[in-house]
């Protein structure tokens, strides 16, 4: 695949994102802990905005999905069900020269840890010990008694939680098929190469949704419905329509039980391009069918109506939430010249919806009750939405720094402010000033996030 | 301590928890998970809103609060520093006789494998091995290199995340002493008795803030003020004020290190009776100065004003989100007769800011374009609150269904609505029912919402 036509801004994103607190480095003191990422007081509020967002449209604003908590821990039957144990494995081999280990699959992208300053592939010397299978599940022991102490996985996807569950969800909410269960939740993959910041990385959190169909209804159609109602929300999330695609997997991509998938793309720019941030796949009856063979406990439907009972079809949309945050950031980053101002500005054209912080709150200068001022209508918003109070510096450089963290708007209290009680709000995108009635702010803040 | 005077509830609210899909056992078709459970509809909905109130109140109403979401795999000298490598221990012993294991300070609770029926403590015939240290932390391993595949831990409380970003949250946020820093997150412990449904599991939610205090100033106040937000928040989410109150660590409890240190307990009825559902502890500055020592890297805070540098000390606020949830359900459990009618009723008499469904819309019948202005009704509401419309079954029993999961409003659309338009508003405690034109429900409710 060629190159982006964006520019890679990953590395500029990762300092934004470390300075200004989005996105740590996890453990930083310690030398980090491998791909592993915290998120900052920003990051925290920008991440939780995007998944409550997600929350809304797919549980709260339907009557047809229902939502879903389901533990990291499993019973490990689970995942020899779902084929994990003998299949989530990548093929690995050994170099007993240099001791380094790389995927058997992808020498030719491996470096070689004597020479890291070769070109990928080209190895020092190295004498290659067979493949050997490495299973990406991180493997743990729950319980203290010696004979019932188990080994059990962290779970490499939520998925297989909301199956099992199936039958749970479906009689004490009493849905008749079809419908979904959704979730959002950790998972963990001992990647052999994670890597990208935020985009691939060992432990990360999914949102999905399992969609339950009638084998013998149009399950096609529902397949479609979904494929459509996804891309939607990722552009009413602000992504660009020319930075997403569908990518439909090729035969070779395709499980065997699958009818169909597509995953959609988002284009990151640079040599990173499309990627996958959410997958919509149709499963066919394979993981209630596996889960009822494996457990012995039948996980069929019962259609009272038409007296008739089946294992229904799955199908599946699949957001990484981590993913879908690094593609917002991605997206919304630019760099520009300011009309009439020497140094330029970046800015995070998040939308609104999603930012971290929907105002900053300013007082002119540190006079004549402005501060005072400032402080209460900062009071009165934050009930609502999130603010922030920034007193300090140059009312140009307090700007830019909310431009910086995707901030939409900016009050001002001046000095009219003090005579007739109005503020100004500045437009992040346009710079447009508008004066308000302090007292009429909510209202207008209101109106200007739900556009 | 003696039983509580409040009935034990548990095993109604076990059944009742699964029958209406708040809360299922793990796994449960392989036999289930030990003692790891799974939020269903219901359930998902109960506890995010206890941990909203929580962010909201700790995080966006206050401007000394950040908010963090640290990962749950850490480096592993963090938890070297912290003292849960050497320190987090039980003390067990195996029995060469029945290969149990048991813990060496509890022997006296405990039951013989081989003989489940007789009291604890009486074993049939019990070798005991000498006692060893067991460990509570979850272990895995990390990376697929051979040389640098490490151990690493499943986190036992978010707040190593916390001290560990000391420096990163302020810095970037540029926060000056006194401060806190806030986050949610799961946390793993391998007890070795977990029990009392979601009272003490192997995989839980905590709710940590830790508040940094210049060690020179009045400390003991910042600790007095954050006891007293924190009990008037539990009181303001509904506990009974005769269920809660502070249990102070007696001088045997108390760390080493800590100033001073109050659980806020629950009574959870029955032999359960007062537990913790919070902890409020000073725990001065050894957790930085641990980390300072381990990492080699200062955590001082620079004070620029006074021309200080210090560690800070530490006032931490803990809670379960999974007992408090436990609570919250507890506290809202009751049984009672219905004037003028034959069965009583079950009410989940929980707040209605936490409750899962706001409001139940009901067509009084299934005719006269009923269901159709109730799905109207139900429709417009939907996109401020979770309502639930349900339009099967006599209307008493659908409101006793709603009863029994907390929903606070009724709606019944009725033979008036249709020549009117106004339908009857039913409350859930008081049983009062009101007519309110259609067209204003959303301003109803969201005023009694608030009250």
């Amino acid at each position: 695949m060629p190159d982006s036509a964006f520019p890679d801004v990953m590395d500029k994103l990762v300092s934004l994102c470390k300075r200004r607190g989005f996105i740590f480095q996890s453990s930083e003191i310690y030398g980090g802990a491998g791909s592993v990422w915290d998120y900052g007081p920003l990051g925290v509020e920008l991440k939780k905005n995007v998944k409550d967002r997600w929350w809304h449209s797919m549980v709260r604003m339907r009557d047809d999905v229902e939502g879903l908590d389901a533990a990291i821990l499993m019973h490990p039957r689970v995942w020899e069900a779902s084929g994990h144990v003998a299949g989530f494995v990548d093929p690995l081999v050994d170099c007993r020269a240099c001791k380094g280990r790389f995927r058997a699959d992808k020498l030719e992208d491996a470096r070689c840890p004597r020479k890291p300053s070769r070109h990928p592939g080209e190895f020092e010397q190295c004498q290659l010990t067979e493949a050997r299978q490495f299973n990406l599940m991180f493997e743990t022991r729950m319980g203290a008694l010696e004979d019932t102490a188990s080994t059990v996985y962290l779970r490499p996807e939520t998925a297989q939680g909301i199956f099992v569950n199936f039958l749970n969800v479906q009689q004490s909410t009493r849905q008749k098929v079809p419908f979904g269960i959704a979730q959002i939740g950790k998972a963990f993959r001992n990647e052999i190469t994670p890597g990208n910041f935020v985009f691939r990385t060992r432990e990360f959190e999914q949102m999905e949704m399992q969609y339950f169909v009638d084998p013998e209804a149009d399950h096609m159609a529902a397949f479609e419905a979904w494929k459509t109602d996804r891309m939607a929300w990722h552009r009413a999330l602000g992504l660009s329509e020319d930075r997403l695609h569908f990518h439909q997997h090729t035969p070779q991509e395709l499980a065997h039980y699958a009818r169909a998938a597509f995953d959609i793309q988002f284009d990151f720019g640079g040599t990173l391009g499309f990627q996958e941030i959410e997958g919509v796949h149709h499963r066919s009856d394979f993981d209630l069918g596996r889960h009822q063979e494996y457990s012995g406990k039948k996980l069929e439907y019962i259609d009272q109506e038409a007296k008739r009972r089946y294992v229904p079809y799955v199908i599946e949309t699949s957001v990484g939430a981590d993913r879908v945050t690094l593609a917002a950031l991605v997206n919304a980053y630019r760099e520009e010249e300011v009309p009439g101002e020497a140094e330029g500005r970046v800015v995070l054209g998040l939308h609104p919806a999603i930012a971290p912080i929907k105002a900053g709150v300013f007082p002119l200068t540190k006079k004549d009750g402005m501060p005072e001022f400032a402080q209460r209508v900062a009071r009165e918003l934050r009930a609502e939405f999130p603010v922030f109070f920034d007193e300090s510096g140059a009312i140009g450089r307090r700007y830019r720094r909310q431009d910086e963290v995707g901030t939409p708007f900016g009050i001002t209290v001046d000095g009219q402010t003090m005579e007739d009680g109005t503020v100004t709000v500045r437009d992040r995108d346009t710079l447009a000033q508008e004066r308000v009635a302090a007292d009429r702010l909510r209202e207008v803040l209101r109106g200007r996030l739900a556009a």
